[in-house]
């Protein structure tokens, strides 16, 4: 019967279904920034999900990227096709196997969490481990076990991805990083330059800037770009749980780097963390990473250097570059989707 | 009870609430293009609407632009406000009356229909003004009469707005027209030179062109300004119903004007139309223009020029001009819905 | 002697000459807008020229495009090549016959001339076709004949050179026009709305505005435009020989179009003049028109047109498209230069 | 007599005389890259002077920036004031003293010198600081000495001066770099993705990638960006003194930074340098830096850093920021210019 399906997975057009839920976050719970404790966990659920039904199916998380939200991950254009479309129409085609996909809600009110357990923000990377895995477990017919999850995102996404597998092993039997943040040295000391011109212009009060910019029809490159860096430093440097009370990695002064508190950024960067994290890599069964050659960030120039460094810990990569630059790559879902279920358990 | 609202609208993290509902047009069947006659039309209905109440409401219609449609007005992006939110801040806020908001879908293949009945496309205007008004009033508690309604939009949905308003007296009590489409003299024929080159390059095989440009991963601002200029010449200047058998303003070997269609697409224009249209504009108890003083296709210009046109005619118009350019302009729902409910009857 | 060659050429590299020259044109004696009368006259001389020799050289008179003068034409930058340095790299390799080519000056207070008289600005037209070419034929060994003379630009300066064919015929055999100005309709609308913009900021105080403008350090696009539409006014629109005091193509109150205005505009458009002027077009030996496939200002359309009228004349036409947009096409020289060259008479 | 005067001066409507004169450089003889070692050297005369005459004049000598050299230093447009034409407005207002500019030409293939001795390009340092310098005081009516000689740059050209004063002490009395290079941390790793790419695309061939992009009539952002750092690469890091043997600051295969060669960059950062040079800084009588506080490349960081290690060092710095970018900020020549010849002797 038609009307089952829910009214947004009509809106998309889709042959499977949308289903969106509400979850009290515990590791989210009185966060110091205030963030909401409750967060939407969005699910595709393939054509022929059935509830009541004896099948289990493999679950893919989605992580969004920095300034997005699980809101904005299903929203839909004409021309374009956003994650949950990508997998509708790789499912309903039979190029990958069923599955179910889930999209997570990482957003703060610093433009994202990173998915880490940081003191200023809240802990975001045990709320999706343990909170949004739980409910998608408890709700869903899913493969509950490690082999039969894997975790995927663009960008800050792709940093969550490659994040959470490396410091939670046991959780994702793989990851697909597309256009993830890393190799930190080219990609955000470019934009070092426009955040202390523009917290210059705000006297240093981040607790101001943050509320201007909220409240601005129109941003310019600048102060997006403040924005993202002060959400990195919540996740990478707070220096106490006291809402806008940041480590910024360069000095007030002059704006030169700060070295010691860039080295607390360096320390999340997957390029070196991975150097760490054999094993934790080594039990994965797909290692998936992809970046435009064309890529502002220089990220492209990141996914080399995890490739590498990945092959010389003796341990196999996917690892794929296309003519793009950082921006709409979404059609990468194409290639990361299917390989991501080919590997998952299945029934 | 809280799970009594829909999902899409707790996503929204909305007061109110959304309801998404689908109709098969009597106007679209068949169309000669083979866009869908089913179609999605969202409901936003304020706090305390109860549908089993005895309450009426006014309904506000909005109309999205050139390549958008139902779905990318509900869409939602962290620090954006869309149309939906707009109208549930102002109404929570008491900013504005209780009123129901109507989104419309008008997407055609060919990235829009202008709210127009064409030979080529279909017959939106009748879709809107007749179905859709239909299932609204037959759906939810509105004051039924066109004293409880209104009709607004940006850039082609500003358009729509004008257009039905002034072809379709008797529907509507006001419109509002953000940045819309008129004085053609400037806004289009800038479009032409690169729509002329990227035709020709296509062996002006329209139907190529299309199925190519949907295909794109990428597409550059020539390959969107000649889908643009398909939709109005689908709109304005069809030829036959045979799909992309279109009359295109400009002749095919050098590419200059071709003066004899382009008066075709000037007989639709805003700023021409309503000087035969006194009678119809006058019955409105709201005529509202605005425009941004940078808009990239000088539509402020055709604000300019109807704003005038109405007061010779001794019409009163509210008109505004703001200092923004043509994109992104939602914040200005925040005046336009208050000022419509305000001149609409309610209970 | 290495040192009787001028320090220009030598620092241009080159290995002809190059004369500066500077001339007191009678026919810019008193000029409303005070612009100087006394103008430089630059002149390249091939590799051999003699002051003494018996030879005779043909001559290309070099136009240059709206905010250029002589100076600015004579120009040099690492990696890129001025039309001096074309015409000395062609003379030498032998690809095109000895010529002496000579850049003559147009610039105004408003950004240039457009090479016609004019009340407003006095009369450049007059001061090319007579003053310099006297001047160039007393100076320098020339073929001083209607046969020996070519005329040539870019941008505005094609437009001079289509003008002053079409206008004075027998002074010039042949002509060039790279991206020349044509086909208004596409051409200068799409600027309107932006010098609207700016006039009105500037209380419609041309003077004012046109100091303010000299005064800047930087200026931003719509500056620009607005000085360049004031300089075409000038030179096509003048309401007097007051300075400033023009006829804009469009009202002061709306901006729209003022149809009368703009049709003195396109009294001076070639794409229009050239149907009057079958004659004085048949009498050249060479008639070439390029233009770059991505010119902003649709100037390819115009080329077409023109080409296209022409031929409808039955007068043969070199056509060329290339694929560029509308700055630093300079290297088009290489082929106008050699094209021109030898169509006219030597020795 | 009139024309006395040069040509170019009467072209440029200087009241004071522009002199070409050009010199075989010692230094540059035989240089590994092949540039020429006949290099015009450009000097400004104010109104006044005579060379038969007793009065000796200090001379300040100004350097390009990169992909500049003395021909583009002297072009002119209409609107813009380039060096020769601020000093002549200055001197000739008496906002200044009398004072010669001397346009140095540090341009090589790869785009420009550094004004440093390299063993892959030939030695730029010794070429300004011995064969120009000796050359001017040959040449002009000079005051011969440290006390009458300043050295002032934009961009590559402010580094230049910066360099020079600390490694060439007794030399020059005073430096103004505007926007000069300096913070290479923030100034050249934002880069290195685009070179990466781009020899990439070209196999690693630099001399094929050169040749390539001297021969394009139109070059890319990331192909400009490329030869930059290419000519960085042969001022800080050659490999060899055979063409194009370069060590780059990044690993070939995956881009990543080569520590080790970008510390040979580093030891040519002026803002690194300062710290060891307090002796050759400290014998000047005006050290000034400036710098846009929109610099793209975070060359204002780069100011601030050496204004502050200046300071902590006991020495006295002019340093100033505006409200600007790095592109077309000539205009503070109007500050730099009167500051260095008011710290000069003079006659």
């Amino acid at each position: 019967m038609r009307d089952s399906k829910s009214r947004l997975a009509r809106l998309l057009r889709l042959a499977g279904d949308v289903r969106i839920e509400f979850i009290e976050s515990a590791a989210l719970q009185k966060n110091p920034l205030g963030d909401p404790a409750e967060r939407p966990v969005v699910a595709y659920l393939p054509p022929g999900y059935d509830p009541q039904g004896s099948r289990r199916y493999p679950v893919l998380y989605c992580l969004h990227g920095y300034t997005g939200d699980a809101a904005a991950l299903v929203s839909a254009r004409p021309w374009e096709t956003n994650v949950v479309q990508w997998m509708d129409r790789l499912v309903s085609s039979r190029r990958m196997p069923d599955a179910i996909l889930v999209i997570v809600d990482g957003f703060t009110r610093l433009g994202g969490s990173q998915y880490v357990n940081s003191i200023h923000n809240g802990d975001y990377a045990t709320y999706v481990i343990r909170d949004v895995v739980e409910h998608v477990d408890a709700t869903y017919r899913t493969i509950a076990s490690e082999g039969g999850r894997a975790v995927l995102g663009k960008s800050s996404g792709g940093f969550g991805a490659l994040y959470l597998s490396m410091q939670y092993p046991g959780v994702f039997a793989a990851f697909a990083s597309h256009s993830g943040d890393s190799y930190f040295e080219y990609a955000h000391p470019r934009s070092f330059p426009d955040v202390h011109r523009t917290l210059e212009k705000h006297d240093w009060n981040i607790g101001a800037f943050v509320a201007r910019f909220e409240g601005l029809n129109k941003r310019q490159a600048a102060e997006y770009a403040t924005m993202e860096m002060l959400g990195y430093a919540a996740a990478y440097s707070p220096r106490s749980a006291a809402a806008f009370d940041l480590e910024m990695p360069f000095e007030r002064l002059t704006g030169e780097l700060d070295e010691k508190v860039f080295d607390r950024w360096l320390a999340f960067d997957p390029a070196r963390m991975c150097l760490q994290k054999r094993a934790e890599l080594a039990r994965l069964r797909l290692r998936y990473l992809d970046c435009g050659r064309k890529d502002e960030y220089g990220l492209d120039i990141g996914a080399r250097v995890m490739a590498r460094r990945f092959r010389e810990l003796g341990l196999e990569v996917r690892h794929e570059e296309f003519d793009d630059d950082h921006r709409n790559v979404g059609y990468r879902y194409e290639i990361s989707l299917p390989a991501l279920a080919g590997v998952l358990e299945s029934q």
